[in-house]
């Protein structure tokens, strides 16, 4: 079927069967479809062809990303554009398993900015009193609203992008690379480029999991996640089973069981430590 | 001048002058420019219209919200869509100075979820052994970056938005009236409706400030927030100077001023201690 000749409509009944397993209408005169379409039929890209990014494009997407709202108007998140290809080689070099973080034809790095409000403080003779979780939170928070800002405004513009949470991975190693001061740390990179070929669509949990009116409601969770896992398996099953070593092939190789032995060997467990080196008590 | 008559890259340069006090071209030829303009033009509101909201259309948003992505796929970001109007004024009576919460159409309130990486772990019988700062974060992300897509959708369907991170100033009544169990919490909530009128572009740090090539640099920064205050003044005047029983009135009160005030005084202080009730040790 030519993509062109299906309406944004149809797509977005068939994005959302796909990715939810429910299809679900953009109601009639419903303005912005051709938005809302793109949004359900988001996917990560790892590999790019050779056509590069236009500066003055790049400037635009950063502009787009920096408009999205920010907690207070504080305005705490940064991005580190790294276009130096040795120090994009430097963070890679620790991610050994994310081959595309070389190859990416741009790399970005989000940040949370703690530091000016600090120095704000000390400039306008007010002392700083907020060094406590909530404001460590705060900060990360902005630079995940600017990196999903940023990766709607590069697939408005035909670009394709993966976020790489990795840089975390080894945060002191990332921090020195970007010469990132106390009270800024990396939230995530970004991998961006003109993609290779389509993507395919995640297919996600249902909306009856992770949307719930008026009480938290996980009556029905485990029926679910059981349904999902075989509903996501019929589309797209995972190959691979993890951590071999650890645990013994199973006939039925679902996301949940995925998810359960991904989580059951510690990740990124001096990620606290770092912060607290970076001068957050996180109180 | 009728907006419909002016193009897309008109009102893209002249909302990137307002924001960023630079005016940013869309290259020629680049597709999407109709979204990168909205997401340039993207203002809070709070007041909206008595036109109510579609609930297959509410639906829709969340689909294009949770296609967002997902720190290694995890899905740790729900929504709980608040329809009992007694609910709301529960969580509105805690936060008197926005009599917006309880105005509004439609009220959710975006959560960070770590249990259900944790039950998923118990029913597949594996340990669950990262309980700590990292990934208490990746929730809280991903709840952003749910949250940023939800406002995208929201924008491009008509809607106006403002998020509300004061659901956290009080987090335990705010867990207490949506049920929330150990390891959800609250991030943002989020006022949706038809906006009453048009709104206006906040002016943002110019990207010299926020985007940084290869290396953190605030070489220039004391001199360029002098000049964003100035520039942000010119445009819209902060009429109230903040904690004015604490500090005396001053003849220029900017943006940085406003803020060195604003985190003089403690925000949110026991937000650590709240989520550590919740089972996280921040470790």
């Amino acid at each position: 079927m030519d993509h062109n000749s299906v309406t944004d409509a149809e797509r977005i009944a068939k994005a959302t069967q796909t990715r939810f397993g429910e299809a679900i209408s953009a109601p009639p005169g419903v303005p912005g479809t051709n938005e809302l379409r793109r949004m359900l039929e988001h996917s990560s890209h790892r590999q790019w062809n050779t056509q590069p990014i236009d500066p003055a494009l790049l400037r635009l997407l950063f502009a787009c990303a920096l408009s999205a709202p920010s907690k207070s108007d504080l305005q705490q998140a940064d991005i580190i554009h790294v276009a130096d290809r040795a120090k994009i080689k430097a963070i890679a070099d620790h991610i050994p398993d994310m081959p595309w973080i070389n190859n990416a034809p741009v790399f970005l790095v989000f940040c949370g900015n703690n530091r000016r409000i600090r120095q704000i403080g000390e400039w306008r003779g007010k002392p700083f009193v907020n060094e406590h979780l909530d404001h460590f939170m705060n900060a990360a928070v902005d630079a995940g609203i600017v990196l999903a800002n940023f990766i709607r405004a590069a697939e408005a513009a035909g670009l394709g992008t993966v976020p790489i949470s990795a840089v975390r991975n080894h945060p002191r190693e990332t921090s020195n690379v970007l010469g990132l001061p106390d009270a800024v740390f990396p939230v995530a990179g970004l991998c961006v480029g003109y993609p290779l070929e389509a993507g395919h669509i995640t297919a996600r949990l249902p909306l009856d999991v992770t949307v719930h009116t008026d009480r938290f409601d996980e009556s029905k969770l485990r029926e679910n996640i059981d349904a999902y896992d075989q509903r996501r398996h019929k589309l797209f099953p995972l190959r691979k089973q993890r951590h071999p070593k650890l645990y013994p092939d199973v006939p039925f190789y679902g996301w949940s069981e995925d998810k359960a032995r991904h989580y059951s060997v510690p990740e990124r467990a001096d990620f606290g430590a770092f912060i607290r080196e970076k001068k957050f008590s996180l109180k």
